[in-house]
């Protein structure tokens, strides 16, 4: 039995802190039902299991609530163990009274997701769909939520096992191997072997790849807005996300610092970073903000780079782009604002996948740009595909790419199979980390740590 | 049909607001089963009444969550219409997406109050216990929380409908005399007629006076804290409360305003109302903080009057308590302070109850003034006899009382019947508002909105 197993009946307030209509405490272990019974006007037996029992909540003679008792049995509740969880007014004195009858009857406080944690140790759940559950509950715009439902449904811990279910396969026979290596015979086909490392190599790969993405959807696609001083950034920002973010004036320099901030357009969540405005300058503090205004954009998914229509040519723009040195991969969107002083010129510039004109000053053309982000960022995301989007698999990925190269090196270098196997046997400990098949508590409470109480 | 039965179907958030483990979705009305349904992965119909459905909330191919759906029929549930309850993860943006799909789908958002309302309409409770639900959800502290179990057992509601039916019976006799009236005779008997009057006008009083203790408990026994100028009273309300609440200092006259702070002592709620020390001034902010501080001592259950044992002496506290000119039925208790610097005097003082010897700033002594509160305050005030806690109830039951006066005045004084039955049902009328046998759409819609919505 695991550790955190320890036979103990828990109990915790579900709902959010503070009084509301109805709150819900819950109850998961060995006793949930006698104890639940003590503080209740009726006796809960396993004949009420998945049923809803109207009673009082009592200590002894005194009345302290009435509402409703939901009992679901073991192995069929959320943790695998027989849960009760009560619905009851949502006073925080009630709340408190409850939980303190409860440890009075022989339970204890279950500490931050301690019932997950129950679920995924009661084999209820794998550790990518506990952690589904955290993010679940902290989505706070579709895009996340989105990628949370998909890692619940199991699709990603489905695919990492299949993944490494082949590889154990393989490994058996290489072990087998292993034991007759005074006979020299060959179990596994290397040949096969060969084409099923790299058919999980290019997965793997694919995989810690989509993690861009996936950790763009749940923080947020980075978007850098760049440009030459009082070009308008700022103004920028604050017309996208439709507050007074940044301090706006005429004079160039006005920005030194990098502003982020956030807003969500059709479901997806952009992380907008306005920055310094790029020129020559002798200002210590205004060079180092330039400096940080170039790094930020290295890691941005999209730089819309601000251009000054009554002061900008399509030369002066195409120059200061190719400065910039940005990597291939960085969408650039040039943007001309200030298009009701003088009209921006119709020509193409180099380095700029896409041209939008805009005023910004008047929130003219910003819809266009949202627009824009929207078809950049969203919809290619959510092909069905799986996206990683937990920095904890993205690492256990990467781990498991390097173990599976060192596996290839192994097998085309003709190195020993006794050294081979223990980087499979890393690759699948990886692996196996990612859906908790293998696990250390440390790591469980690590990652339990970051749930809330009550869940 | 009452006016708010609309037909309609409501749907709420009833947990506190925010984010949580769980939250709970309410839906209420005729078509609470059908408009679940069409956002349940599982069909929900009245065989499921009192029973647990696990089951996803869809959005067409969409899954928004995995959660439990309580099926509660009518007429056995809180509304006493077909209930459904989900309970979901308690992201908002979950919660706010199961709204919207209920509304989509056919309910509307329920109004504050709503749910508790219908239940009232229904049948299901009286006014007084839907008022006990908003009191339940309110109660901070164990003797507000009792009043409102009370309130919501219904022993108030019976004892009220009990008085009320006594009157009817002879209301009805009065009232067929005067379809007789030609013929001059009398079916009610006027003595034990006005005896019937008297037991309800004693009744009344009674219920009426028991307000001033149990608005008290609701909201806290006011005890002011009086004395001169630097005696240590600001440092006494800080000690009570645990807390650097009032300003203190060495310069007499620090406090001007009448600051108050409550704390729960043993379950019983206590505001303090710390006050301008008392002597003759000329300065004018100062000369109005004493005015307000003995008018805030007349409203006071007890009053704490704090001597400096330093400067003070037994006749000079006597004469200042006498200058006081407090009602009698106001408990004072004298409070020798500074009892470091020199031990007080072991005398009675007339006007006070009792005598405790403190040192403030050390607090020392302030767990016998707690206990003493204690004592005078709560125990006799949960004798289990009724207590009206409710402005609403109160003001009712002196109009009640009114309305008897006149009706005993009008049989002694022989006046006639007609005129005596006037009085009658203006009695009933007022006794039937505080149950709602009698009620009117905007003392409805002004209870409720008190509520929060979900409830």
């Amino acid at each position: 039995m695991p550790q955190a197993l320890d036979g103990s009946t828990i109990c915790a307030i579900s709902t959010a802190p503070g009084a509301g209509g109805i709150a819900v405490v819950r109850v998961s272990g060995p006793k949930a039902l006698d104890i639940s019974s003590a503080i209740f006007s009726k006796n809960l037996t396993r004949d009420h299991d998945r049923s809803v029992v109207f009673g009082r909540i009592i200590d002894g003679d005194n009345i302290i609530d009435e509402g409703l008792a939901l009992v679901l049995c073991g192995p069929g509740s959320y943790t695998g163990e027989d849960t009760v969880e009560l619905n009851i007014h949502g006073s925080t004195f009630i709340q408190e009274e409850v939980i303190r009858l409860l440890i009075l009857a022989g339970s204890r406080l279950a500490g931050p997701g301690e019932f997950t944690q129950r679920a995924f140790l009661n084999g209820k759940l794998d550790l990518t769909q506990a952690e589904a559950v955290a993010d679940l509950i902290a989505a706070e715009h579709s895009g996340a939520h989105r990628l949370a439902v998909e890692q619940l449904r199991g699709n990603f811990s489905r695919e990492i096992g299949e993944l490494r279910e082949s590889l154990i396969e393989f490994a058996g026979l290489l072990e087998l191997e292993l034991d007759f290596s005074e006979e020299n015979v060959e179990f596994a086909d290397r040949t096969k072997f060969l084409e099923l490392i790299d058919r999980l190599l290019e997965r793997v790969t694919s995989l810690a790849d989509s993690f861009r993405a996936g950790n763009a959807i749940k923080s947020g696609v980075p978007i850098a807005i760049l440009g030459a001083p009082n070009a308008g950034k700022s103004t920028l920002l604050n017309a996208l996300v439709g507050d007074d973010r940044a301090i706006v004036s005429d004079i160039a320099g006005t920005t030194r610092d990098v502003i982020e901030d956030t807003c969500v357009i059709e479901g997806t969540l952009f992380r907008f970073i306005d920055t310094a405005g790029i020129r020559e300058t002798s200002d210590v503090i205004e060079t180092e903000g330039i400096k940080r205004a170039i790094e930020k954009a290295s890691s941005a998914h999209t730089v819309l780079y601000m251009l000054d229509s009554s002061t900008e040519t399509v030369e002066s723009a195409e120059q200061k782009i190719s400065e910039l040195n940005l990597d291939s991969g960085i969408n650039l969107v040039a943007v001309w604002n200030k298009c009701d002083l003088k009209p921006a010129p119709d020509s193409d510039i180099n380095g700029a996948s896409s041209i939008i004109k805009i005023t910004a000053s008047e929130t003219e053309g910003i819809e266009e740009i949202k627009d824009l982000l929207v078809s950049s960022h969203s919809i290619k995301e959510s092909a069905g595909s799986l996206v990683v989007t937990n920095a904890r698999h993205f690492e256990a990925l990467v781990n498991s790419k390097e173990s599976l190269k060192a596996v290839k090196n192994g097998l085309i270098g003709d190195i020993p199979t006794d050294l081979v196997a223990i980087d499979i046997r890393a690759t699948l400990h990886h692996l196996g980390s990612i859906t908790g098949a293998v696990h250390a508590d440390d790591i469980l409470g690590h990652i339990f740590s970051h749930f809330c109480i009550g869940k």
